[in-house]
């Protein structure tokens, strides 16, 4: 297949490099003509502002604010291709290509939820698609054919394909990415001017829940924006949860029983517990409950080596494992999972090889 | 030393177990008689509703309701020996005490920072505390050698002693372990009735943030009124955030560039990466900055041992690890965290071994 790319930063980059390991022939272009050679002297594909024969396929994987001029510009000079985007938020692109007034079948914008903590084609890999959702999100007029070129493309690239219309697909990513993102953030900005000696007492279920607060501020204000009003539904269900929170807390406060109160937290915490149970497990599979097995770990090279030789000679296979690190002790807890009916052989097995479990 | 322990649930029993293979002398009771019994029969201590000769110290270890009016009973009934308990709320049973006109001399209050998924003596294990943090919460009135008593105690349960006010303790709570809950349950909680399509698009991102909303709500809600002033406080300063967060969205929403909203959303993400930075790592130790190698792991079992093998032949020191599963693929992607100096030989020699590095 002949795909064009227009901007070669991240994900531009990498599909190019994804692509042309696949044997299709790619070209590149990039508003800085440096970050386009640059992406060919990595093997991204050729460069060609006006690819002959033409391209079957344009992806436009510019920053977000001039995708969708750059959607309707390649529609144009491409009158046969298909055009396709990879910004992460959809709806806008598409109102903006309505409001132009341009026609809407041969384009099918797209997301592949994939990328790194850093960006540029300089850190373009081929295979950051791999195994991440795509998710395809054409408009009723956009031709099957248009939808099933892109996917292609995706899964010549590594990803699982997904179908959303635009506005679902915001909806989606504002509820299981940006909110989740925004949490994150309002949680870890708590810990800013804490004590030193609060701070110290933190533990691993801080640390899980603040981890992606570590975040650039310039791509999430641009991503946040371009979602905002699917963000902002999302953030007054929450506020409005919040607000009951703060309420049975202040009641509760000096009045240890105070009608009601213990009901709105024990409620609200049961909701998240069904929540959290709806979350896919591997493999975007549906939850499956683990029994963990804990493992005391001396803080030596080579010990995770020994014990996961042993897991192995125990026949047993991990469905997930974890590190959990002690305080002020030379040793870390190994939490593995494995399906319920393996745990007590593993156990049995790992004690006898002289592990310690722990409790 | 001899230890008696009042309530023989999870955290009297794993303590009457630890002691006692410290060669404690350790002595139970708890006001279900089969409870003490079974905590007994565990190996946690002999049965005494009376010890004779007294104990030195007494914990209490009963449900957070009546922990105050336990531990005045026990410095009633026991005049020279220290009694502490282990609330995970110290403030509220301070109060109660002082409003009793109990002398606090001999009391001094702890958390021990640990627990189990599962509650009650059947629960209990003698390293429940390894590695943990137990903090020590003395009034202005406890005594130096009360304190020293206890963390005599922690220390031989194997836990790492800190000390701070009951309020402060509180505090740090509050901010480092209740709202982190609370901001996963709500996270959580806006998954419920969400799409099966949208709930099919969470990461690992997402299942980080919301991996302890799977708590117990009757648990939880104790905790949460038994603490409720100071995550009020907290939840304050988060929701006055969120608000502003709120407001920026709304702007941005149909007019892109708002005056002010993108600058909001920026600092806002800012002061989360500010945060996050703060948190310890490995061991407590100051927050360091480690390199991640990522490997494609195919999803068989063997592979998890044979990779470590071939990371301690190369002599590298993992500082944590992570697995992140692809969706709808055979395999999963291995974090490695490594200190940047051992980065390139670990990625150059894994390369060497066949594995695949992920980007």
């Amino acid at each position: 297949m002949r795909v064009h790319v227009v901007g070669t930063g991240l994900i531009g980059t990498s599909l190019g490099l994804a692509l042309t390991a696949n044997g299709d022939e790619v070209t590149l272009e990039d508003a800085i003509a440096t970050h386009a050679a640059l992406a060919r002297d990595l093997g991204a594909g050729r460069l060609a502002a006006t690819p002959d024969p033409a391209p079957e396929l344009v992806v436009v994987a510019t920053p977000p604010d001039v995708t969708a001029d750059c959607v309707a510009d390649a529609l144009t000079r491409w009158p046969d291709a298909v055009v396709t985007d990879v910004a992460s938020v959809k709806g806008a692109v598409v109102s903006r290509l309505r409001e132009r007034g341009v026609a809407l079948e041969r384009y099918c914008g797209s997301h592949p939820m994939a990328g790194r903590e850093r960006s540029g084609a300089v850190a373009g890999r081929p295979d950051i698609f791999d195994g991440r959702a795509w998710v395809l999100t054409p408009t009723a007029e956009t031709a099957p054919e248009a939808v099933r070129c892109v996917a292609r493309v995706a899964r010549a690239a590594g990803a699982a394909v997904r179908e959303l219309p635009p506005e679902e697909h915001d909806r989606a990513v504002a509820a299981v990415s940006h909110v989740p993102q925004l949490a994150a953030t309002l949680v870890a900005a708590r810990l800013e001017d804490l004590d030193e000696a609060a701070v110290a007492l933190a533990g691993q279920g801080l640390r899980d829940v603040t981890r992606i607060a570590a975040s650039d501020p310039n791509l999430w204000t641009q991503i946040l924006a371009g979602n905002a009003a699917a963000v902002r539904d999302v953030l007054d269900g929450l506020r409005d949860d919040l607000d009951a929170v703060i309420d049975a807390l202040g009641a509760l406060d000096g009045a240890a029983d105070a009608p009601g109160a213990r009901g709105t937290l024990a409620r609200t915490i049961a909701a998240g517990n069904a929540g959290q149970a709806r979350i896919p497990g591997k493999h975007g599979a549906a939850p499956t409950t683990y029994t963990t097995v804990r493992v005391l770990l001396p803080d030596e090279p080579g010990q995770l080596g020994r014990l996961f030789a042993h897991v192995g000679d125990l026949g047993t296979n991990i469905e997930d494992f974890r590190l959990d690190h002690g305080l002020g002790q030379p040793f870390a807890v190994a939490e593995i999972d494995v399906v319920p009916g393996s745990a007590a052989a593993l156990s049995e097995g790992l004690a006898e090889r002289g592990w310690r479990l722990h409790g």
